[in-house]
């Protein structure tokens, strides 16, 4: 069903459609503006839960939305699924990758105002080589290649007779201990404790090391102290060797070198440690930081360009408050719907961008949670800390709620519960060109 | 939890985890022999579902379950992921591709009786450059690559400005009239004109043209000719155009030329025309058809290896009753049963391999259907055929039925559900390297 836009209105362009982008578009009111979303992928992915699919608790399936079904009832929207490569800030054009911009769409790429919202992408802190041997968690793609070398390992290692061979293969090494490392660190732990246990017949997955390396003094560095202890006696209960205030020196392949001279061999080595800007910001010609993250006015739009934003992961900033604001989730969410009042309070009033006093952007801390395993968390609301069951409950309940569509919230619930009742996880499924473990490479 | 094998136990390999090779091990008796399972995939795959992940009704983990979980239970029994390049027919023993025979594990791959049930692959009657061009849906991956192309298309549509270039994307061509090709095409038109049709912009999707060719004069060749005359009508209904009696004399980038000089510019072919055995048939020294399916005795043995059975669509076969034995899932099942039974009795009456004379295998035809869409299915149970709406009815309780695995199940009737009660689709999910599409290239 063609949609009619009405093409004389104000062209709003938003990239990226990640929580940041999302918002922006549902928070902006119809009839305003006509807004083209542009994104490299054709669907929302909700991060939060991106750790379960790549310890096959969830399908790729449940935690992406294609971003046309969610929004296609907003009028006056368009998607277009397309990867940007530059912005002509004066002109306020964007250009395309790969020559797209001279299929005569221009109209698509003219804006007048821009809500920049392309998030992060995983950092190696110059160690660029490090990509190879220790994946990160950005993408479903990222995630379906975890997913798949972990499974693949413990299958090489049940037909693998050499003891050192073998325990090299059952052997995980996660780097970074925030949010993200903690969950995957926990799960994977308990995947091999709980699910492989009983499948597999010449190895004992029970034996797989799972080590959780933390440059800083704790885990969880964000978190208050008590709720990092917490968590690492969690992870101790869940057989986690968590080492806090150990550095990653090299990583070669199979094996893992701390700054004080361990050699850990591990044939499956995680990446969490570090999130950079998409490569996109310093393409701007404005104002970046180390991790190439945009320095944003108060109002969160571009300095000198009042008709272009700024929001979610891709951005530096602290608030009018005196806050860091954090890249998280919630932060773009809120950075989003700021943006939407902003621009649609000047579209209507028919003021020129930026031509009145914006309020500055106050980010509003709601909490924040990090599940280490079943019946296992820690969650911190205001000044409530929680531990254990009661963290986790809240954990489960929070990602439900704000899990986008409701097929993917009911499927959800249903293998939460199922695998909760059964210790059993569905999505063990390995995909990729070649099935076969390869021979003889760790 | 590392499960006790009597080593001492006659030993049985079976090669492949379809529907012959999983049925012989559930079907046979516990504690009369110990069982090795090899796949290269970790997977048993519902293939005929198939086609439901290639047209983004699926997810890949509703339809596959770890073959390891599936027989977690059964004593005796182990599951190894490996490929089989070859086999020593005359010392009874397995060689593993990649050199993994060396890795010391020859009791594994020594044998009493072998089975072997390695199934078919995509076979392009020796123009095997078409592979590249038109991908054949036999496997997991094979799907995804389908449902990532097929919705790439659509995007890459929405952003095209020529006409006669977003005509090409917009056009999907089906090789082969059979199930599988009569599944795809009519799930494509229904796709289109049902789903797509409320997410789109600039294109109108209900104008995809989907074109099945058939080589012979009607779809559906095995099913009675009153059947294939409803199920063409049923995918005229839907707006797949059929061309029958057409064959396929060539196919470049971005077209198929027909034998009578037509030429189809499509971005999308997709191959369903031929099935052949896995390579492996033609390393056993044994005599195969043009196909490479191996002739098996009467009893499903090979010629002059009592202790070696072939079963599944990598056989040919005319049974004792003078039916040639088709290349379907019951056939294997069937096969399998047979096979275990032989193997069985043989063992507990303590009888060399083929010591006594055999029951030959009879096939037993329960019917076949072969759903077109929502509401729209052939099938032939006995003397009785159905079509439409009972037909699809009768479909879906049987792959219910059969579908391996209470969560897959739930997961299959919520899904089915959904879409029949929102014509929405959940899975139109594009995974794979590159997220945008491709610039100037069909």
């Amino acid at each position: 069903m063609k949609r009619t836009t009405d093409l004389a209105l104000p062209h709003i362009i938003v990239i990226g459609g990640g929580f940041g982008g999302l918002t922006f578009c549902r928070k902006f009111p119809d009839g305003l503006a006509r807004i083209t979303l542009i994104d490299r992928q054709n669907h929302h992915l909700f991060q939060p839960l991106l750790y379960q699919v790549a310890t096959a608790g969830l399908s790729a399936v449940d935690i992406a939305q294609p971003i046309r079904a969610i929004l296609a009832d907003k009028p006056n929207f368009q998607s277009l699924m397309a990867d940007v490569c530059g912005v002509d800030l004066q002109n306020r054009r964007l250009q395309l990758c790969g020559g797209l911009a001279t299929h005569e769409i221009h109209d698509e790429l003219t804006y007048d105002y821009l809500v920049l919202a392309v998030g992060g992408v995983t950092s190696y802190f110059g160690n660029d080589d490090w990509a190879k041997l220790a994946p990160g968690l950005k993408s479903l793609d990222d995630a379906l290649k975890i997913r798949r070398q972990i499974l693949l390992a413990f299958e090489r290692a049940e037909i693998e007779t050499d003891e050192a061979k073998r325990k090299e293969l059952m052997t995980i090494v996660v780097v970074g201990g925030g949010p993200t490392g903690v969950e995957l660190a926990g799960t994977f732990s308990e995947l091999s404790r709980t699910v492989l246990v009983r499948d597999f017949d010449r190895i004992d997955p029970r034996a797989a090391r799972v080590i959780l390396i933390e440059g800083t003094r704790r885990v969880l560095a964000t978190f208050p102290p008590d709720l990092s202890e917490s968590a690492e006696r969690q992870l101790k209960k869940l057989g986690v060797e968590t080492r806090a205030g150990a550095r990653v020196q090299a990583i070669r392949p199979g094996e893992v070198e701390l700054s004080d001279g361990e050699v850990i061999r591990a044939a499956n080595i995680i990446w969490s440690a570090g999130v950079a800007a998409s490569p996109l910001t310093r393409k701007l010609g404005v104002e970046v930081d180390r991790a190439g993250r945009v320095k944003v006015e108060p109002d969160l739009s571009l300095p000198g360009f009042p008709n272009v934003f700024a929001i979610g992961d891709m951005v530096t900033l602290t608030d009018k408050n005196g806050v860091v604001v954090p890249g998280v989730s919630p932060a773009a969410m809120q950075m989003g719907k700021h943006a939407a009042k902003i621009i649609a309070h000047e579209i209507k009033e028919q003021i020129r961008p930026g031509g009145v006093a914006r309020e500055a952007f106050a980010y509003r801390d709601k909490g924040s949670m990090a599940t280490i395993g079943r019946s296992k968390a820690v969650a911190q609301i205001g000044r409530l800390h929680f531990s254990g069951y009661p963290a986790w409950l809240a954990w489960l309940f929070v990602h439900l709620v704000f899990l986008v569509g409701f097929r993917s919230k009911l499927s959800v619930f249903l293998q939460w519960t199922y695998s909760y009742l059964t210790y059993r996880r569905g999505a063990r499924i390995i995909t990729g060109a070649h099935g076969a473990p390869p021979a003889n490479s760790a």
